[in-house]
């Protein structure tokens, strides 16, 4: 038997000069949420039954699903006043961090806002973008476990930020639990009112309304396969933010930074789920093994102990590369939902990275700051899609219209070239429509 | 036998006075674009097949379904010489129109690029987002009968001017027919190279890559309903601009604008296809009956009459209301692709549209010229999801990054409020992982 004291870790150990490495670093990143076709089959059924009975299929899938013994929507309905009591009886220190990182967040994204637009050309024409809010959004919030303030917050306060007229909060109660910070965190977002169902009978309810259950015109926020099925299907009939995978985190670091607080960063990735992904990519070996050495050791302190150990076995990694440019390359190779920079200078890295979701600079930022309360959203791409999508933001809950004022010379001068190009797609009426106001007094 | 001269016109007449108004309107709006069973199952062998074998799979479909004799991707390959051939060998009036509204397209969407912007917290911490283009973008452009080279130009140019590194391009030539007026479209829009291939196995070869077609970050343009159904099956693993439903113009006039124009703006609509939708509608009684006796008229002197009387009899209307606000309200009802504001002051009307793809304002701005040359995107929302969907844009072809610099001091702040609610949502490792930062030397 060895004497050895156990201070090994089970997590992958990759190298990008080893001739497997790419294989493995696929293997490693893949991920497809794909609903097989009973998932489908069943979120269908919902969706048609909500979508031709309302209420009365929303308050049977509530029951059934939910354990509850409900007759009523009034039962499944929390109203502005109930949200503001919870946030009043929230403990004091839970009330001022709360409040701080919505006035955070608030600051943040009032940043964010796009505006309308317009110019004059030579002949008096006017062009122009004109940007209006939703009238009208559902943040889609899990029960039970996963249910987090703090995404509340993230998804709620951009949408009232945006100037949206209505926010509509589903939140299941399984057995009836109520999540008081939950509730407590709508109050600040800005959330009008809260009905207390969820899975694909909630998303069916947003998507085509009930007589309770006013109609959304997009619905964001997390859930799980049901949600994420009922999501994609009912995407076109609303608008919808993303489908999101398991979230993931890919630390670079030099060296320098203290490997317990790189243990505990990627800790708080691993702590969320089985699935989620936490790595960690150094051009120096030594420093890699003392970040290996601190994960051993502080692993068995953590709380959520058995799922980071799995999170960390099953989708985690150390990764050896060869210099600041190679660790660059595989943060646009992974393009990961959070990039942290924690080397000295993360600046002169920051022009090169074309692909991270969110990026946290310098050895104090930890991603959990991020997460809670340093402005910016923490809804985030995932799973590889930071290469062409954004952060929730305020720009979710707008939409822009093209303006266009021709004047009559202007009308004159393009309804020439429009016609050309009618014509020469055999749409004459086009042509003929645009001579009209081509040849003004003809 | 009756001796009325035949001036009459199959299509709907609608009062908003009517007390089956509101169900009569439901019935002409109503569009789903769903793929039954068959369509998507096939979609999804196509799919399969091109992502397990890659181009052999490609070319096999584009021999069957296109009707073509190929053994190589080489000969489903054009290359930008080939497309600035197409250009040059225009003839001049062809080639001089495309060009002027590839400025126009170009100048106006110049406007639309958003900046990376940070502020510097009075701690010193710094928050911003980072804007960078898309690596790779892919145009789908159908072929046959619907190839438009005016749609080239709006799906190509705002990646081109967003900064895409490469832009790709798939159209069918079903039995070889090239058509050179996309090519040479293309040319001025910036694409780098187009392959031959169309339907869900060009979508596929675009979103997995195949060993000639570069896998891509996002998918843009209209396709059928296979296009349509592979697009949204690929939604997650690329990004897609969104599935598009039929074209369709809501006109608001006010009586002041000749009929025969109006009529004309209605034809322009319904010859796209069968199922187009033309609304008119208006306070003035006499005029709606003036616009109608203007379609019968000009009717018969269509090149696509046979396609527009069917379109306008299946979903077309002239919809009479009570008074210009009434028409306000229908509009947002509606929130219709293209809105014609054919009214002597439309900028008293502006504010008061919420939802609408591109507004066109006044008695000279043809919904054609739009189309083509004016200079804001014809790819727009339609089906009513400009509720929460915007033109296609730079936008589209750019997305963000949250950036967060944490200064030591301001990650102590942020460590203390983090930690509490992390410790909210028992998410110890988060909470630790802020604390690290939040009392530095402890």
């Amino acid at each position: 038997m060895s004497e050895t004291p156990a201070v090994t870790v089970d997590i992958a150990r990759l190298s990008t000069g080893d001739a497997d490495f790419e294989a493995r670093l696929e293997t490693l990143l893949a991920w497809e949420g794909v609903s097989d076709a009973d998932v489908q089959a069943r979120v269908d059924e919902i969706l048609f039954a909500v979508r031709s009975r309302g209420d009365a299929a929303l308050i049977e899938f509530t029951n059934r699903f939910d354990r509850l013994s409900v007759s009523t929507m009034g039962e499944l309905t929390l109203d502005a006043e109930r949200l503001e009591r919870a946030f009043t009886d929230l403990p004091e220190e839970q009330r001022e961090a709360l409040a701080h990182a919505a006035e955070r967040i608030r600051l943040y994204h009032e940043r964010q806002k796009p505006s309308s637009w317009s110019y004059v050309e030579a002949d008096g024409t006017v062009l122009g973008q004109q940007v209006m809010p939703l009238d009208r959004a559902g943040i889609y919030v899990p029960g039970g476990k996963a249910a987090y303030p703090s995404s509340v917050l993230m998804n709620a306060i951009p949408a009232h930020v945006a100037g949206v007229r209505e926010i509509v909060m589903v939140v299941p109660t399984p057995d009836g639990v109520v999540n008081e910070l939950v509730l407590a965190a709508a109050h600040l977002a800005g959330v009008d009112h809260v009905f207390t169902v969820g899975g694909a009978q909630a998303v069916a309810a947003l998507a085509y309304g009930t007589e309770s259950v006013p109609r959304v015109d997009k619905i964001v926020g997390p859930g799980n396969i049901f949600v994420a099925t009922a999501k994609r299907a009912v995407f076109g009939q609303v608008g919808i933010d993303m489908i999101a995978g398991p979230s993931e985190i890919l630390v670079v670091s030099d060296g320098g930074t203290d490997p317990d607080w790189l243990a505990m960063d990627l800790f708080s990735q691993a702590e969320h789920d089985e699935d989620a992904q936490a790595l960690l990519v150094s051009w120096d070996a030594r420093h890699l093994a003392e970040v290996e050495a601190a994960i051993a050791r502080l692993l068995p302190t953590l709380d959520r102990e058995t799922i980071v150990r799995e999170s960390l076995s099953r989708r985690g990694a150390l990764i050896h590369c060869r210099d600041r440019d190679e660790a660059v390359a595989l943060a646009n190779r992974i393009a990961p939902e959070h990039l942290e920079l924690s080397v000295a200078d993360p600046e002169a890295l920051l022009p090169q990275i074309r692909h991270a979701g969110a990026i946290f600079m310098g050895r104090y930022t930890a991603e959990a700051l991020g997460d809670y309360c340093a402005g910016p959203n923490h809804v985030l791409p995932t799973s590889g899609t930071a290469r062409f999508s954004s952060p929730l933001g305020v720009y979710d809950f707008q939409k822009r219209s093209s303006i266009i004022h021709c004047s009559e010379r202007g009308a004159a001068t393009l309804g020439r070239v429009a016609s050309v190009l009618a014509r020469g797609e055999s749409l004459t009426a086009h042509a003929r429509s645009a001579e009209y106001r081509g040849t003004p007094e003809a």
